[in-house]
């Protein structure tokens, strides 16, 4: 792939056409932007193929439901729409995003269950939370005393959203803090999620992670189901923000990065300072099930 | 101005060029849409001046300051730049926003505060949160009870943002339950606000509004100032949704519609059912304050 093929570094669905990534833009009146009124998900390609793009396609579904959303483009258009991103990029490793927003008024007025609803996806290289480096000597999590997650009573986090105001003043903080990645408490003093992951702890090497305040990441499933499948026991729980001074290890889990170690909470080091033996065991099984058959849906790239 | 004039639906300013309001478009990776790390306000222009300008300004320079948010213009730019998108659209009535992003990554990377921050405005004709007609009559308002307000202390909303999925999901539910227009109360079972408006009882022919919880409007602050002008009690506090059963008027506050009668709450009707006479006296008086030389700018439209 040349340099000069300017859909090299991603390439977007936009009403309809395919575009560059750097000229891929929404109509600054789209509900998704001036409301946030939008949910949408992310699949990654690795190795050209994606990986469990149906439990994505599945999420995607159900939270346009949720929001009453209903696109123009069906299951299997939007798969479509996904591989020819992917393929027109040429991208063997992508981030592919897809996007469903209220969109605009189809006949004037403000009510949002009278507007024409609009669909966007691109795809664009791999992005890491964590970058491969800081991945292999381990994050520095810091989780918010100033910020609380927005409580499921105001904003569902089942359904994948765009309110980040709360991640984004609990990163400011951790970073304030000395941190590398942050997470955010709820109300009620129980650990939830960071800025585009889930979190776990390991405790008396088992696992434990939210159950509920959280987006039910694909990746936190399979890392849930691989915890299972290695006989490591699984707790999806409430977990009170001081349990993590019990963690002996502990990681975070994202579309965007896999399993991503982390060996200090809170300026506390956990174990000797590197990833954990669960932790690891976890991420290179996680990497390993990229060339598993049933999780995974080849590219139909160009010859 | 003719029809044909492109400009004449909406001038928008986009990274530094005047475009039609059609052609107003940000780039889909701002993460003022992908994270909605944003403020913004919104100023009239009502009879071809700006209504209290200097206002807006103010809140929109906080705004910017709380979210750690820097533009490559300064204030008097911005001025500028909303009275060229008012005066080359040609509109003598318009809706008039401004908006603040996060932007993108200068240098790649996903730390918010390493990303180029970006302006955008616009004007478009002037927008009604309550249609004139329906004003005439009076709303009914619903207070929702399947979801409450994103707290303070997971998003500010004195820094007027675009996180509206609770005020999204209570417009819904305000739908489905015959209102025409809906609000939500916190946490605590307090009134806070809708979409777009703050919310005023009338009770024993004195004025309430919630203190806090809610967006500082600039019609709320206004007002109140016209109301104390007129001998009228104000109380600012903490207004448990129960008090809105207490209420002979009530009525709604925004830059988009000015003072809206509300003539029903929860299927209760107020008064007669007609606009009370507390809340047509300050409608009134809010929109004669628009020729009231201490809070206009005059637009320098085009010979």
């Amino acid at each position: 792939m040349s340099d000069v093929d300017p859909f090299s570094r991603g390439c977007a669905w936009i009403q309809g056409e395919y575009v560059p990534i750097r000229e891929a833009r929404i109509p600054i009146m789209d509900a998704g932007f001036s409301r946030s009124d939008v949910t949408y998900d992310v699949v990654a390609v690795w190795g050209g193929a994606f990986f469990r793009l149906d439990a994505h396609l599945d999420r995607f579904e159900r939270s346009m439901s949720r929001l009453g959303l209903e696109l123009g483009v069906d299951r299997d258009e939007i798969a479509t729409i996904l591989h020819d991103c992917v393929r027109r990029s040429g991208l063997r490793e992508a981030y592919v995003d897809m996007i469903a927003t209220r969109g605009w008024p189809a006949r004037g007025g403000r009510d949002p269950w009278t507007f024409k609803n609009q669909f966007y996806a691109y795809a664009i290289p791999y992005l890491w939370v964590v970058e491969p480096e800081e991945q292999e000597r381990g994050s520095h999590l810091v989780i918010a005393k100033d910020t609380v997650r927005i409580p499921e009573a105001s904003v569902d986090p089942t359904v994948k959203n765009f309110h980040w105001g709360d991640l984004t003043r609990g990163a400011f903080e951790a970073h304030e803090r000395g941190g590398t990645v942050s997470a955010l408490p709820d109300v009620d003093g129980n650990l939830t999620e960071g800025p585009g992951f889930n979190v776990f702890l390991v405790i008396d090497g088992e696992i434990h992670t939210p159950a509920s305040g959280v987006l039910l990441g694909i990746t936190r499933r399979t890392v849930l189901e691989l915890a299972e499948e290695h006989g490591l026991s699984t707790h999806v729980r409430a977990i009170p923000v001081a349990d993590a001074a019990r963690a002996e290890e502990a990681f975070l889990t994202s579309t965007a990065g896999g399993v991503m170690p982390v060996t200090a909470i809170d300026g506390r080091t956990l174990g000797d300072g590197t990833p954990g033996a669960v932790t690891s065991r976890l991420r290179q099984a996680y990497w390993d099930a990229h060339s598993d058959a049933r999780w995974i849906t080849p590219v139909a790239y160009d010859a």
